[in-house]
């Protein structure tokens, strides 16, 4: 069961990662295990070629991630990614990107998840992720 | 559109990789960029503590990817992997393992996929690989 | 043996990336098969806690394996990353970071590499990534 | 400071792996962090093409770095491993392969570390691995 709605989850986001590319990261739909993440198109996202940069899309992994495992356990701020696994798959357009998180363990210490990534309206993935999070011991909340 | 069913594709498996090992593996379901693989329970396949041991599941997580990717592509036995990323999620059970294979991308030089790998009867997967196949040129097939 | 210097290196990378971001790097060493980069502390690159963020190091992976490729095979842009695998080691000082890529392999379609990332000053590395390139086949210069 | 040598890390391996594949291997050198591993060249790590098989390098990866992790923490049979990324980076000729592991973190949770292994007598590496072991809480020794 989540402990947290989608709107608590993107609140948190932006209030402990107020820097101006989080701005960027909606969270749009939360479930058991489940998040989705919409990073919304912005020009500093382009590499050469006008495709969204790498970096951009591993941003928006590590981030439908981290809502995905604080859906789950509540705001513990100190989760921290340990291992990020990342497939390039297709050019992504100038557009929208949609990061859909889907945990597949939550450990006491280690959660492990996948995020697979699409350009709005596409149906073909365009990125394909494998994250593993460290959860601290006492799950401190802030 | 598969170009393989799945009796085909077991039948090419076991005359191509005669060894002992590969005889654990069938084909059991083949869909579009799809393919379930069953690895039959053997002793051989544990470690102590009597869990299904890790090599055992990356071999089933390649022979799962290979299925799939053929089931494309047709009889092509110069098919390599060249990067396999496994996460290990929980201790199997000493039970038959089933992999899904998902290709994710089948381009003309790498095709990219993900396995996830469920203990028979079980609702968690054991462990999720994402797997890189490079297809040679020529496609030559055999 | 190496087709271009330190110097052109840091000059293409700048040119071709003119992102505020990018701004940060410079390419300090270039060996056969080898490529030192330094990302320059700035407040943009931490998160919560006072480390460098994820991203960050990420990007710092990607750009010098793109700078190892390139002092190989000379100026291409489109060669583009299919894959990066990145285990964070340890929490990064807030200070410069150096990433130091090392190829293992490098075919006429794959570039395979590493890439291992210390705080200025450190002996432990904070970070340690795997990454693959893809070479477009006719290799066009710019 | 190692707490095991190579001759009882290999007696420790073979006691408690005495399973066929096992018997392949050959702990031939333990330094601080470091452990090299020998994959006896056998018919059975062939695949067709006459090279050395994936789930075989997969094998030799998991336990150089198995003896690496062993060799600093001294005998614990239940470090698992969570997390293999492997890259397969040339055709391993039909001949002795050997693994050399090098601990990049030695936590009180985790060990990472990564595995770059070659065909006897040749300079370029057959394929390379990073791996995650995860280290029971108590450390029972056996």
């Amino acid at each position: 069961m989540t402990k947290m709605t989608a709107q608590e989850l993107e609140l948190f986001l932006h209030s402990h990662f107020p820097d101006v590319e989080q701005r960027s990261f909606h969270v749009e739909r939360v479930e058991d295990g489940f998040a989705e993440v919409r990073m919304v198109y912005h020009e500093r996202h382009l590499r050469p070629g006008g495709t969204i940069s790498g970096p951009s899309l591993m941003t928006l992994a590590d981030t439908a991630m981290y809502m995905a495992v604080l859906a789950m356990i509540g705001p513990v701020a100190l989760a921290v990614t340990t291992n990020m696994n990342i497939n390039f798959l297709r050019k992504p357009a100038p557009a929208d990107v949609i990061g859909q998180a889907r945990l597949l363990k939550l450990g006491k210490r280690l959660a492990v998840g996948e995020v697979i990534m699409y350009s709005e309206g596409e149906a073909d993935p365009v990125a394909h992720a494998t994250l593993t999070y460290s959860i601290p011991p006492d799950r401190a909340s802030i």
